[in-house]
Order: C-alpha cells, then structure tokens, then sequence
C-alpha cells in the first residue's frame, strides 16, 4: 500500500476519537467532553499559553504531543484520574494500542508517533511537562467553572485535587499559583 | 489584566466551538460533527498528510491556521458550503466575529491570529492552501464513507461536489487525484 493510503485509513481510524467521553464536563455545562474536542483545546491553550512554560519549550512538538496524547483511548478507554482502582502508568494495553494505532501509519510516521507519545507519558523533558501542565489545567479550569464539577460529583477532597493537579507546577509556576488560588476559592464555597 | 488573565478568558471562550455543529457527519455515522472537533481532525491531517503539499509550508503556521479557522463561528456560525443562500465570502460578521474573540487575547497575540485567520481565508499563499485543502478534504472523506453523507441528503450533483473540493487540489495534486476517484466511484453507486 502507499504512503497516502496508508495515512488515510489512519485518519480515518482516529475519527474514534470523537466518542471517547471523558469524566470532565464543558465548561459551565452538564455535558461531557470528548477527547477530540480536548485534544484541540489543550493544542489552543499550548499556543496561547507557551510564554509561561518554566522552560523554553518547542512549540511544534508540544503541540504534536496533545494533539495524539489521547488516541491509544480509543483501544484501552479513558481512565479518570481519581479511580484509585484503575491503573494510570503507561500500560501495557495502551502500548498495544499505540502500535496497532500508529502502525496504520508509514513507518517512519509511526515511530515518530510512538516515540513522541512515549515521551509525553514519561513526562521528564521540558516539552512533556509543559504538554501534562495542559492536560492537567485544562479541567482545573472546568471544574471550577462548574462549581466544583466531577470533582465535587465524586466528592474528592481538596488534598487530593492537589495532589494530582501539581504536575501543572512542572510545566508553568505561573499558571499553577493561578490554579492553585483558584483551587483554594472553590474549595471554600463547597 | 495581566496577559495570564487575559488568555485564561480566551480559553473559556472557545469553549464553545464545541457546541457549534457541522452540516457533515462523522465517518460512517449518523452523528454529527462540531468544530472543535473537527479542528483537531484538521491538525492531525496536516501533521500526517504535509508531504503531500505541493509546496513547501511552514507545518506550524498550517497548524495554527487550522486550530483556529473556525473560531469565528462561534458568533457567526456555520455555513453549509452548499447553501447557495450564503455568502460565503469572508463577511463582515466573520471580522467582527474574529475581533471580538481573539481580542480577548493580549494584543500582539490577538493580531497575529487575525492575521492567520485572514491569510487562511484569502486562501492564496501556500501555508492557507494546504490549510484550506484539509478543509475540504476531511468532508470528501466523510461523506464518501458514509455513501454520499450530506451530498446525498441535499441532492448535490458530482460537478457542484467537484467545483467545490477542488481547491484541494491547490494544496496537494496527489490528494486531489485520489479525492476525484474517489467522488466518480460514489456517484457511480448513487
């Protein structure tokens, strides 16, 4: 098969992306977010937010890493961040769908891919940290739009929302003093 | 306010392309697809499918060029390509529209993404025409894998479909070739 072909049926195949519902709601909405529409957010939030990364950061390669971040999901589901009965590191079923996914694609393509996904899940280099900070804000911001939202729904204690939104720090201390300020007014009001 | 501030409402904002619904449907589906959707559709497009541009193009400006084409729909909406009751050429709405939202951003950030947005919509340098290429091309796909989609459903002739994909071919001639064999083979079935 040719290249062409090959992306193809990968652009066709990561269209499942659309249906993969997260445990966020939209912002001051009772509707659920997909992981397509999030991919596209947290890639807006890398370009209008990159002046406050810790470090400097390639903004082309953050950018690739959130707009693929979540596509091993449409093989092994979304896993919400406070199920403490579910495994969260790089599993071995998310590998296997990131092969069989990106191995649609031309090789090259696909190791790249991999490769960049890989990077982002370790989380160590600049680029991933600040590529999680935006995973991790972007339902900060949520949450505390919908008065609390899934965390206030699965009565997660504040500690807690801390505890798991830190990585934000990671990647931006200006925007983790505004999340942690904005954390800290929310939990007041519930 | 201070940038951060500033960029934080903007996120919001766009919040609500997600609500905003596209007259094509997702890939053999009946549900309907919304922009912001369809915007990381487009980026994961131009990411796999740039070496099929006819020209070279800067990947990153084609990128934000697809993140952000639709964002001005968020007021002014979305108009079918086919509604011949339209215009459909740049409006005045549309710049209104781009003002006020990318206005919520810090000024120099707010003038460039007008700025790409224009390029984009001008549609004649070789960045808008890959960018404006994906555009067309995800609907071919679409509704050729949904045996006609909205073609169909609106009784569009094969040379109506024709004229209006083939700017795809001002971004990449081998995606245009595989498009127009594409198209002939559906409207063979219809």
């Amino acid at each position: 098969m040719n290249a062409l072909l090959q992306q193809i049926a990968f652009i066709k195949e990561i269209d499942k992306l659309k249906y993969i519902q997260r445990k966020t709601r939209l912002f001051n909405s009772e509707r659920y977010e997909n992981d397509a529409e999030h991919s596209w957010h947290l890639a807006m939030m890398v370009l209008v937010l990159a002046e406050h990364s810790n470090e400097e950061i390639d903004i082309l390669k953050v950018l690739k890493m959130v707009l693929i971040h979540d596509i091993v999901e449409i093989d092994s589901g979304d896993v919400f961040i406070f199920d403490t009965t579910k495994n969260h590191d790089n599993t071995a079923e998310e590998l296997k769908a990131a092969k069989r996914i990106f191995g649609i694609l031309p090789e090259v393509q696909a190791t790249e891919f991999i490769t960049l996904w890989l990077e982002f899940e370790e989380g160590k280099t600049n680029d991933a940290k600040f590529a999680k900070a935006m995973d991790r804000f972007e339902p900060i911001l949520q949450n505390t739009s919908n008065n609390g939202g899934t965390w206030k729904e699965y009565k997660v204690p504040k500690e807690k929302v801390i505890d798991k939104t830190k990585p934000v720090s990671f990647g931006s201390k200006a925007i983790w003093d505004y999340s942690l300020n904005e954390i800290e007014r929310l939990f007041k009001t519930l």
